[in-house]
């Protein structure tokens, strides 16, 4: 069962939170160093401080990348110093053809050893099938996502008068999902559409951004999807201070956001 | 004029030939290492091999990715081999949300300085914006491509009768190309479809993959859309020998896909 990893650390954290590793070098804290040194420190420090608050940690490839190698090195050390028990999601959004979708998945899976990615639907089955065929990993194809421009595409109504994203969701369960091991992406600013989403397909994860920084409720998105949302936090939580005690300030949003969530599930 | 780089490259070589550059350990020649440093002399040999004969190059970089911080060494170093006068595109696929596609754009343009990059329409206007911005820099956009899958998404219907790929294509069109520097990628092996975006677009510069190993017709290309395709050969011309002269294979190759063009130019 792929989404066992997540499962427990859920249970035993008590949290179906994520935080997303996404360091911007422009926003650390003013006394570490603007380079991967001080990306891993921050990065360290963030973890240490939220790790019994989580249920995955989601490290952007993007800020990474962004530094080269030097980065690259700095999101290896970054994987490394999270609890091997707390599954990794490597957010990514990849999609491409075939021989090329394999070097991504062994970049992801293999090379970094993450447990999840996010991919992107575009380019439809075989540009995501050396992903969905790793049954040991999960696979978040985006669907519905938190950012103003999501409707542009995403929200285009097809023939039968549904939304794009409604297909996707469709494609996801009823065709791509051959290991269980399939979730999507559902925007936190779109309760509504991720109630339709999980009443249709109450068998997929969901991994939902767009609560904090972007404006989400976190209530709405409990009633709507349950026990199958996972929540991403990003900004709110690593950017809450600018001052040497940041890990602290972001645990207490971590604790912040997660006291509604744990009076919904344990009244 | 941001494809003046590529007209003036194309010019001078008469071609508009664009060779991808992705390096796939399992199918280097037997001399070389399976590692970045293999790589990075495989490339070099190519490049030096193909430079009068085409008008730009695209390494993919899933291919490096999958070798960790060597491999983005290794491209790198790659980039710093192709002469000056010759565009790069990287094939990233890339959008993500605001402050992650500032990431990407910052990795791809400045980190790595390429000319242009591929970008996934999938999460609309604001995810590829910090790419758009560049006014310096080109940005291809998917919009029907070459693989098995592509119909998967991409040919959806629309409530209008027609397919998706049409709506990106006319959103990068009338939307997203303000800047003038977009492009679209269309795959060869869907000629007929070329023609309609090219008769309805004739502005935009469409990258065009899926001649050769994926079996396009460069002849049918050439008359769906003329000066305005660049046609990208990787495979077929990368791996045309295994032998130690793999290079003044890859450069008969692309010789001989140049021919009938030129004819067609230069009647």
């Amino acid at each position: 069962m792929v989404m066992q990893k997540f499962r427990a650390a859920a249970a035993s954290n008590r949290s179906t939170l994520c935080i997303g590793l996404d360091p911007d070098l422009a926003r650390l804290p003013e006394h570490l160093t603007r380079d991967a040194a001080g990306i891993v420190q921050f990065n360290q420090a963030i973890i240490e401080a939220t790790s019994d608050l989580v249920c995955a940690y989601k490290p952007n490839i993007a800020f990474y990348e962004a530094l080269g190698s030097a980065g690259w090195q700095a999101l290896k050390q970054t994987i490394a110093s999270i609890p091997g028990h707390l599954p990794i999601i490597l957010d990514a959004k990849r999609g491409d053809i075939g021989s090329t979708a394999k070097a991504y998945a062994s970049a992801a899976f293999d090379e970094l050893g993450v447990d999840a990615i996010t991919l992107s639907p575009y380019m439809g089955y075989d540009s995501l099938q050396p992903f969905l065929e790793r049954a040991d990993k999960t696979c978040f194809i985006l669907c519905r996502t938190s950012n103003p421009g999501g409707d542009d595409v995403q929200n285009l109504a097809l023939a039968n008068g549904e939304p794009l994203f409604l297909k996707i969701a469709e494609l996801v369960a009823e065709r791509w999902n051959g290991n269980q091991n399939c979730g999507l992406v559902v925007g936190a600013t779109y309760p509504s559409e991720i109630a339709t989403i999980h009443q249709r397909y109450p068998e997929l994860p969901l991994l939902v951004p767009g609560v904090g920084s972007q404006g989400g409720d976190i209530g709405a998105v409990l009633a709507a999807a349950g026990e199958q949302a996972i929540i991403n936090l990003s900004r709110s939580v690593l950017y809450a201070s600018s001052t040497s005690s940041f890990a602290e300030a972001a645990r207490d949003v971590a604790q912040r956001f997660l006291a509604p969530k744990q009076a919904l599930n344990h009244p």
